[in-house]
């Protein structure tokens, strides 16, 4: 079992508080994805993405997540890309991190599943090597506190927990979030065969190098969205999304 | 041997049907392999696919698929990119997943193959994620019911297995059809050796992001082709491709 | 030890022989490395390369193999490019696969190497399969006739081993020629550090990919190069190429 | 434990020499990052960087190093790519090598660090092969004498050392300079987990044919900078890191 350094925990929890506000803000599911993959939207007014187009006003987002289906919930991975701030130089220097989203939510019936109630937990891209680093029957422990940098500190405590099977057949990856606000306690538990798990250690594999910048390292000769313009932009999409 | 969950099967195998039709309908090997590889064509009048050019009429598509001929049958591997719809917000959806194709034809002589009995097998992301994790002396099992959707469920079962050589120097690969509507039965066999799953484990490493759309989500900075217009080209290229 | 089927070697000895002419032929190296790396090159009429830009008349050929200096010898590892052929639907299709160029030439005194004497050989995809899965206390052999398909066929003998160190620290690479016609008989070896396998390895997994046009099946946005343009373009290249 | 030879070492040292001048110069660690990223500066000439976009006079640099903060220093990780010559007949050679820059400076205080004491050592290519097939038990060493091609030849020594825990749960990276001109030795030692290591290794293996050229080998469509124009753009953005 690996347990992160707790140094690492503000810069994810602070994020996660930003990107998603308060728990039970989005109504719809679509919002909540497409409004996740939009890196780059915070509220610091510098703050570029490299990862919209940047012909004109046409911006290729795409929402693709992984998701699995279970008797008892369902889960869901997806990539969030980092946000890059530009210097008076004209270098791009990472505002943001990039980070693995992994959300889960119950299921209430043959088939059907209830949205509302999701969870959400992003891996740094340090969280995601302890994920790709997984043989078949080690075991991965995360803990967050969203609250960390602020007065509710302690309060609200999420613990992601990857686990083998003991026969090396699959993992049961569980998802706990204990709120003292809210006197809330959920907890939900997903098991994932090994064949799963594979596809998400080679997507992650894959995706990793993007979440730490280094495509916009290796891919220097690609066109860079200009500030103002994508603010503006990304504004009038997220406002488009919370009205459905 | 690993089994995958049944829950699965639906969406691969009526997938197969709306992207091939009945057996027997294509009678050029070339035009089904270009039509295979037209991702995003399908029957949904909002069904876009970002893997076609975007400047002006003209789209790359390209045929490459990795094949062995061996003394009792051909096998062919080659991927289907995702398709992708576009909401009212301006996102794009995966509309369906991308799949890498298998197919096998048997020998009928000295460097001779019948096409015309051709058999294929389409692995989603997660049958691929098996085939991946797969080692030298473990074995993987796929099933699947090309009618589940229909009325016909149960009368046609596939099944792709891929068993390792005890001495760990390569796999079979074996598919074989039931079909009760046509009374008949095929079964190919095609070794494979070690260097050429190989490739295989290599080559669906590399495309297994592309296949669940992570190189969109990744990559959005890239020209993405337009509705209408992407229809219009497909379906010239279609008939085209039909009246070869 | 692996032996690869003869059936795959037809293929790329008449492949060796069109691309390279008779050894002896080429009197600089750069001119040699530079038309082997030019894909598409060939005396097919018809032949496109989907590997060079399409902005006018510039195109970015690029020389940049993966060199290592030893005592005995010199080995270098590049890829060459698959070349494709263009239908009449406009699709486009492998024409000539693409291969790992393994060059060796010999030391002749301290850092000195005779560049005259080199022998060459070309890794199908099949073949850099073998090369990738090999673990520290493995071996590969290959075995090319690139007569085969000619009056000369079994004359010249072209024989790639790469056997590894029995303390599992690196690996001895090994090309042989015998050659009947000339009666000659060539024999370098090579000493490479895991370190040095392990580069080769991985940029054999990156690149395979692309020798198999999987990269242009994933990437069908960009743009790709006209016919005849191309043609003249290369040919103006090589000239310019052979002249120096 | 693995040694390079020495036969490799030259190369490595006069390119760190070229690029960061004597230990001191720089005084904004900024400054030092983004001189480091600009690949193709030197003072040849005809040195031409492939890695700059090619539209007018805008070009995206990026700052994306991956960093980890511990106890007694920082240690931060970044690729340096490649620059490339045009030869006359219009090819692109490589012209420096790239490299994998590890960059370690010491803690004075709790989340302090000076950055002015930081040491650098860049990895080769073939160096970052010995990182990426280390496992969990094994150790590397690299020796680098940067004034190997000079006078003072042998007065500085640094040694890089990647030591695996006894449990496995991580690596010691040390990096040692000895400097006798100085009369200085300065030993910085940094403990990674297995899951920073895993991102190093991931993002090495990523980067690894970036360093070698092999992308621009593959992606040869992609447009290509302009000699003299790159040049002084890069010196009139050098200019003004420096005076920062």
């Amino acid at each position: 079992m690996m347990k992160l350094s707790r140094s690492l925990l503000s810069r994810n929890l602070s994020y996660e508080k930003r990107l998603f506000g308060e728990a039970g803000d989005v109504r719809d599911a679509l919002c909540l994805h497409v409004f996740a993959f939009q890196s780059g939207i915070s509220t610091a007014t510098r703050d570029f993405s490299l990862n919209v187009a940047s012909k004109g006003n046409s911006a290729a987002r795409v929402y693709a997540p992984y998701t699995v289906y279970k008797g008892k919930a369902a889960l869901s991975v997806a990539p969030i890309l980092p946000s890059f701030t530009k210097l008076d130089s004209g270098t791009f220097r990472v505002e943001r991190q990039g980070v693995m989203l992994l959300t889960i939510w119950p299921s209430i019936g043959e088939r059907k599943y209830d949205w509302e109630r999701r969870q959400r937990f992003a891996l740094s891209a340090t969280e995601v090597g302890s994920l790709i680093s997984m043989g078949p029957t080690t075991s991965s422990e995360f803990f967050h506190d969203p609250s960390m940098l602020s007065s509710n500190a302690g309060q609200v405590r999420k613990s992601l927990k990857i686990k083998a099977f003991s026969d090396g057949t699959g993992y049961f990856i569980s998802l706990g979030v204990a709120n003292n606000i809210l006197k809330s306690n959920e907890q939900f538990v997903v098991p994932i065969t090994t064949a799963e798990f594979t596809v998400m250690k080679t997507a992650c594999s894959f995706v990793l190098p993007h979440l730490m910048g280094w495509d916009r390292v290796t891919n220097q000769s690609e066109p860079v969205d200009i500030v103002g313009k994508l603010s503006k932009e990304n504004s009038q999409l997220l406002d488009s999304e919370w009205d459905k």
